[in-house]
């Protein structure tokens, strides 16, 4: 590797040693001794971050860019030795964000703003729209706003989203996002701008996707970067009684029914007949990044650890990986999964898609019926940072075939305090990733699949496998 | 202010006695008490640049824009107090930047580039070029390539700029853009990209400009964003003896003569017959950003260091601010103040155009023609914690008139460490700026313009200035 400035750089280049040669040399090495050498030698999940955000770039769910990446997952887990990998397709309803996303303050003081489309939003006409814009502070201000009010005029809601380690304020300050667009258009909004859901300060605004209630028909919706809508509401400040006026040009467009597809791979275990141990994360991006962070790291995570545990010898049960196609888009690929494989059970669900930063935290859902695991699980992680917690494990997007099964399921949780610094903006690139981070990441993920995917007993329970009885008696 | 999410807001918003009330109420305030107020209380450069970055935002010279940031600077400057207010236009020959700024990677690893055009590119064609990625790691590969090697290809140019508190790393490593586009139309590319002349690692290119050489006939010429760069180098790892091949489109476009101006504003001083003491900034900016650190805090400073003088008695030697205009595209208006007065001698000359981080060394050209006076000062500025320095002083880009005079000038100069990651790029906005290390500049340059306005002999030599004996002797 060339010398960069990249601010990891120094640290990921002193590594030459790979744990699989590690497990190679040594093939009786435990559990325990893997994880702790992929604590400082893991290289498996950058190669696979490094490699999808190189030879990939942005992969937004529904086009060739994420069909390539699909392939491209395809070969690196075929290449690295999973077995049964395939790409199981999907057919969905493709929105992609068009060239032209252009705003301008007009009156009192023109200037442009840097904003991008929300995914699903609307396209103005031709040469964009200009209309008077209404300042909302939050959501629940918006909401207030009296019905028909907005008619013809451009909505701006702002938020006060601060850094949480848990990612907790997103969910409540993530409403102008998730909601505003349908509370705006019911109105009669023109259409709305909203404060990125965000933490960072840089021009890089932050996309998603909203929710359009049956009642809306969509309105072009977009968001501002940070620093932008700090600026815009320094200039309602200044305006006094002046209106703000405000020039919005989005050209996204639909691209009819495409294909997706869940992109699935296995270490396969000495007893295939038991429920599977199912890692999942999402393969799919948003256009304007290699998506790093989100959530390339994940399917790096997740792989990285399934190989490990690999290397100590087969596991018991079969360790299934599950890339899922178009999460950010409204978690279709997982949805589709659970449809196809509903009746084939899974023994425990963990799923990546928070980053790459260091995990501090362990919950699960079976803390009350199988205290034992979960305590072992519990005792296994503490050595590398991680603490235990009363919050129930509820899984992540990519998990729905386990939620709809009402199975067992753990969630590592990572540091989300840099986290909605880079979500969904053009800056969820390569260099953002801490390598020592990502490889505790992988160590704690190894430990803890480790030990579930040699668990005999049911994970959810303790109790015994009626269908499995042969193996579980060795 | 509403309460905001920005970074220093909170240390900002508990501020709100003005150092001009503090002077109000205690007309015979020393220099030093001002000074020493003006650390923990000055509002009058954060209202400058807050105000500047508002109501006018990007203001790239020669343009409407900068038009109305010279309107905005008079009618503050005058709302403010300064005499003489006035705008003295020149003619230029100005480039615009287009709004398309596309470039992508199409083999072997089809992905979108965030490029932004260097300052008076030439366009490609409408749709754009296709052409071979040539990569060179530093401008001195570059320099080396045989003549017409790249003829038909695009050279890409890297480089090794590090963090430099005294941003000594952007001259030698700034070459790639400096004197790269020229460099490269010699040997025949058809286009260059370079890595951002900067140290942050975001989605934000920097921009500027390049030096056409005479023989050069203008290409399309880009730079990259710090991430992207990143990105294409490994990609150039990735892809072994394959070659990259980018699509570019830039549609930037002269506008021919246009007008620009310099913005002047005076402190008279009690003998106007004296050289006066001249502190400049430049008032336009790169069309991507506001410019709050460049130069909007430049402006702000030196003007709250006229006023909170004034504002201690009226002193010796007229004060003068220069609000250079057209600074970013070849000091086209630091020239035109230099041809137009080169007459009237200055006394003095400093310049502030660093960002707004502290100041932390103080340089003199006459630390062994006055070593009197460079000690006052040297002593008078290190309860700031501001050290003496070696280096002479040359001055920056606005002072010219003072170089071309053979006059006195001092370098207060700013921690740079930050500086380059937010020059020139999208991310120049009002939001980056500390206002407490925003107040120990205005503190710094109070206490030092206050005991050069003051100065009876000349500030080069130390020695009498014949044209003024009477007030002298008083």
């Amino acid at each position: 590797m060339k010398q960069t400035t990249l601010p990891f750089a120094g640290a990921f280049a002193a590594l030459s040693l790979t744990a699989t040669s590690v497990a190679q040399e040594q093939p009786s090495m435990s559990l325990e001794a893997m994880a702790d050498a992929t604590l400082t030698q893991d290289t498996i999940a950058w190669d696979f971050v490094e490699g999808i955000t190189t030879e990939v770039g942005p992969r937004q769910a529904g086009t060739e860019a994420e069909a390539r990446a699909r392939d491209w997952a395809m070969a690196w887990l075929t290449k690295n030795g999973f077995q049964n990998v395939a790409n199981e397709p999907f057919e969905m309803e493709t929105w992609v964000p068009g060239d032209i996303h252009r705003a301008e303050i007009t009156a009192p003081f023109p200037q442009p703003l840097t904003v991008q489309p929300l995914g699903s939003s609307a396209a103005t006409p031709e040469g964009g729209i200009e209309a008077e814009l209404v300042e909302f502070e939050s959501f629940e201000e918006l909401l207030a706003a009296p019905d028909g009010s907005l008619a013809g005029k451009i909505a701006y809601v702002s938020h006060e989203m601060r850094v949480s380690m848990d990612g907790s304020h997103y969910g409540q300050f993530g409403l102008p996002r998730f909601a505003g667009p349908t509370v705006a258009a019911n109105k009669g909004a023109a259409a709305i701008l909203i404060k990125s859901i965000g933490t960072d300060y840089h021009r890089n605004p932050h996309t998603g996707t909203t929710r359009w209630g049956d009642s809306a028909t969509p309105i072009p919706a977009a968001a501002l970067s940070l620093p932008d809508a700090a600026n815009l509401e320094r200039m309602f400040d200044r305006a006094g009684d002046r209106p703000l006026t405000l020039r919005l040009e989005l050209n996204p467009r639909s691209l009819g029914t495409t294909m997706s597809g869940n992109v699935v791979g296995e270490i396969v275990g000495r007893n295939p007949e038991l429920p599977p141990v199912l890692l999942a994360c999402h393969i799919d991006s948003w256009w304007n990044a290699p998506g790093a962070f989100d959530d390339g790291a994940g399917c790096g995570i997740i792989a990285a650890a399934a190989l490990h545990v690999s290397h100590t010898g087969q596991p018991l049960r079969t360790i299934r990986v599950l890339f899922a196609g178009a999460e950010e888009v409204g978690l279709i690929g997982s949805t589709a999964y659970s449809e196809a494989h509903i009746d084939e059970p899974i023994a425990v669900g963990i799923e990546s898609d928070f980053g790459a930063d260091r995990i501090w935290r362990f919950e699960s859902n079976f803390r009350e019926t199988n205290p034992d695991l979960h305590d072992k699980i519990r005792l296994a992680v503490a050595r590398f940072g991680v603490a235990n917690s009363s919050v129930v494990a509820t899984g992540g997007a990519d998990l729905n075939i386990v939620r709809d099964q009402e199975g067992a399921i753990i969630d590592l949780q990572q540091d989300g305090t840099r986290y909605f610094d880079y979500h969904h903006t053009p800056d969820d690139t390569l260099d953002k990733i801490d390598p020592e981070q990502l490889r505790q990441n992988v160590a704690v993920w190894t430990q803890v699949v480790g030990i579930l995917a040699n668990e005999e007993r049911s994970i959810k329970t303790g109790g015994m496998i009626p269908s499995a009885p042969d193996i579980m008696q060795e």
